[in-house]
């Protein structure tokens, strides 16, 4: 198979020299159809699934969709072709010629010389009906049917051009790309939200005896990111992460993604924070460039003022405020919050709400956090009473915290001490290596990629922009 | 942080306007510094962690390593700066002037005004020794420090590279990539041979109740790619999978990669063939391309034969015969065999071994293997009393099966049959609905991601070419 380039190509030179009449039709996508302007009168053949059928006394319109783009290809064929197995959802094959469209629309419509029918769809059993806007709730009901419609197709486009965006931004920055381990035995952050792992079948291996260490899903790549920015100085790693929380909100999955770099001869938070703004807008300008339609579907479908919002992100630089300010100034808020802000605690949702509505709507980066709130590898900023860490999170409007990094400890005696003090010693000596032999000031941080998704997209739940969403009481498929 | 490109950029900008001395140093990278023919002379900083030192007379030689390539940076200082803490494993950041190299091995070197060392390394602590050869199987005893010598960091340096070259491949061929989950509740396929997921904590939800459901680690993304290749036309997914075998063997890890496709619209296996054999040979060319000298160092090291081996692969076309071809031949081998060939068995590692010779050590596709052996979602050949499906399995020299693909079961009749036979109507009763609505011929491979590499590179042991391997009774870190 040539991949769809290699055929538009394989179609072009083939249209710059005389070929013989008839020959066979070159397969297209829809996508390379609707755009293969200098080959109209080609003859070509498509296949996908029907959208949409118009039939008129001669004329007979279907919409042919193959998930290539959003946009679907018209095809125009004699109403002799008419045929009762041509319904929503069935697949067809179309073999025609590409010919200008008169209608405004589109450019391009395929003249059908042979349709054949290759597997026809039950309307009445089949629960996505033609031509109604399912709710996304709805649709969550069938997650191997809801990639049918436009707007899951549009969001899993978008989803995929980002994941290409986002390896794309490292690699042209000069990380590496590390493939940081999915079952793991550190077990000291999150306890509570660990999921264990055991083989199912205890015939061969006892329980408990397979790795011969408890083993857990990873929460984070961090601590392994770490062991490698001791060797590539720049490192990202993008991948599953998992917590066994007991959560049906609108935010948190059991399974989810992320994405983590590290960085090593790093001296300052904002060295840190200039990456991940980068990483932010380079991204999101990549997807709006790469797939203006699935992003402007979701915009108009889902939330018409987020088109505005995400580009007042995108053009405004994002703001930095300490946890100390933030407090402040939740404290001198007119409204009343039901967690009363307070130096030393954790900042709730409705004060990220808040402090990202005062800060304009703009992504705004919260820094230097109490000690007391955060783990111990955090940097710490040795600044008297206080006593804060170089922690740094990003909140952005709609979605609250977006990101979140820190310069980590590289000084071994601190991180002694702090190890020391919450009884990790033994369980780290491996981190504490780390320090000893050729240490450096790093930092990193990690982003939540469907919550990205979600802030870019205007999407509220976060079970709308994975493809197979995982969470309590539900792992469907 | 302007990224290494973006930092070299500037350098180059600067040096083209009359910049007043004395300025603060920019800082490059080893790899941009190596490749700075343009900015000798300029004034730049460079941090790595020393690889060498040699002391003369009036001269300091240090080499200096970021990570960023397999070649250091060799500085030369004044004997003046010599200091008991510049040893083998420590940081250090050196200043000075980039200029031509009289040394034949290197174009540029940095001639240190400053050095300043940032975490010094104990040699006698540090398991990894000055100016040895450490065998790979001892670098396995340190998982946090191993990336630091400089076979580790070319194997993890073209394990990225890799990473990209397959995204981008599929991103020009037009596949959407898709995250198949890690969690799963299918349990069918290889169930002795999975790992079980349940949440640590039992305080919040009562043993499997987490999802309701027995929840698996999964062991291919394919029937989730499958139902996105009912929308996408042509998906991929590179991702984790897992197995919990009680094996220590060369070629098995509990925790892998696979690079999965799906391809719709398929009729024949020659059509996947085509596309494993160009992902094969695209990104092969693309990392020998990017990255030479990481993939010379290995080839060197390990396996001295293997540079030939490989360009052998890549200029011959890879070969195809059927199962029943490859037991003829099996049986006609004046080899003895400890599994005695025969039509209906499995083909075992010396079989596979063998048929890779007998082809002249060209990769060689096996098609249409019997029915019986393999699973249900296979695609019928109705081929008489023999009984085939269009199963495909893609043997190399030196790894044995590397990609195993099929075309699948799209027929509803067939394929519901073959469920009832198992007794999994009513599990699968979603993947038959792929069926009901709008089914399409299609068929998808996947490829080992470690074998992938071990085969490229000549590596004997799976253990070497993943970061941070996971198998029985070990789980380190």
């Amino acid at each position: 198979m040539l991949g769809a380039r290699g055929l538009l190509r394989a179609l072009r030179s083939c249209s710059t020299v005389s070929c013989p009449r008839p020959r066979a039709s070159v397969k297209l996508s829809v996508r390379d159809a609707l755009r293969s302007h200098g080959a109209l009168g080609e003859r070509v053949k498509v296949q996908g699934w029907i959208r949409s059928t118009r039939s008129q006394k001669e004329v007979l319109f279907l919409h042919i969709n193959d998930g290539s783009s959003l946009e679907s290809l018209q095809v125009v064929a004699d109403s002799s072709f008419d045929n009762r197995e041509l319904t929503f959802g069935s697949s067809v094959e179309v073999q025609g010629q590409l010919v200008k469209s008169p209608a405004k629309r589109q450019n391009v419509e395929l003249k059908a010389e042979k349709i054949e029918v290759i597997g026809n769809c039950d309307a009445k059993a089949f629960p996505i009906k033609y031509k109604e806007k399912h709710p996304l709730e709805y649709l969550r009901q069938y997650p191997h049917l809801r990639c049918r419609t436009n707007v899951l197709g549009s969001i899993l486009r978008v989803r995929s051009e980002a994941t290409a965006a986002i390896h794309s931004f490292f690699k042209d920055s000069g990380f590496v790309h590390i493939h940081t381990p999915i079952i793991t035995s550190n077990d000291c952050e999150g306890a509570g939200e660990l999921f264990c792992v055991e083989p199912l079948s205890k015939i061969n291996v006892p329980k408990g005896k397979f790795f011969d260490v408890p083993a857990f899903l990873t929460v984070s790549g961090q601590l392994h990111l770490e062991v490698m920015a001791g060797a590539f100085t720049q490192v990202f790693t993008f991948g599953p992460t998992f917590r066994a929380e007991n959560s049906q909100s609108r935010r948190h999955l059991a399974e989810f993604y992320m994405v983590e770099a590290e960085i090593s001869f790093v001296e300052t938070l904002q060295d840190l924070m200039q990456v991940m703004e980068e990483l932010f807008k380079t991204t999101t300008t990549m997807i709006l460039s790469n797939c203006p339609e699935d992003v402007e579907l979701c915009h108009k479908y889902i939330d018409p003022g987020q088109k505005d919002r995400l580009e007042h992100m995108l053009k405004n630089n994002f703001l930095t405020i300490s946890y100390t300010e933030a407090v402040e100034i939740l404290k001198q808020a007119s409204q009343n919050f039901t967690f009363t802000p307070e130096w030393g605690a954790d900042l709730q949702t409705e004060h990220e709400k808040y402090l990202v509505q005062h800060c304009g709507n703009i992504p705004v980066f919260i820094i230097n956090y109490p000690r007391a709130l955060k783990p111990f590898y955090m940097r710490d900023n040795e600044d008297g009473p206080q006593h804060t860490v170089a922690a740094v999170d990003l909140l952005v409007p709609g979605v609250g915290e977006l990101f979140g990094g820190s310069l980590r400890e590289e000084r071994y005696h601190f991180l002694e001490q702090q190890l020391a003090r919450s009884g990790l010693t033994e369980a780290y000596q491996w981190y504490l290596d780390l320090r000893q032999f050729g240490s450096v000031p790093h930092g990193g941080f990690g982003m939540g990629f469907e919550r990205y998704l979600q802030c870019i997209l205007g999407i509220a739940n976060i079970k709308d922009v994975i493809p197979f969403p995982r969470f309590t009481h539900s792992c469907l498929l």
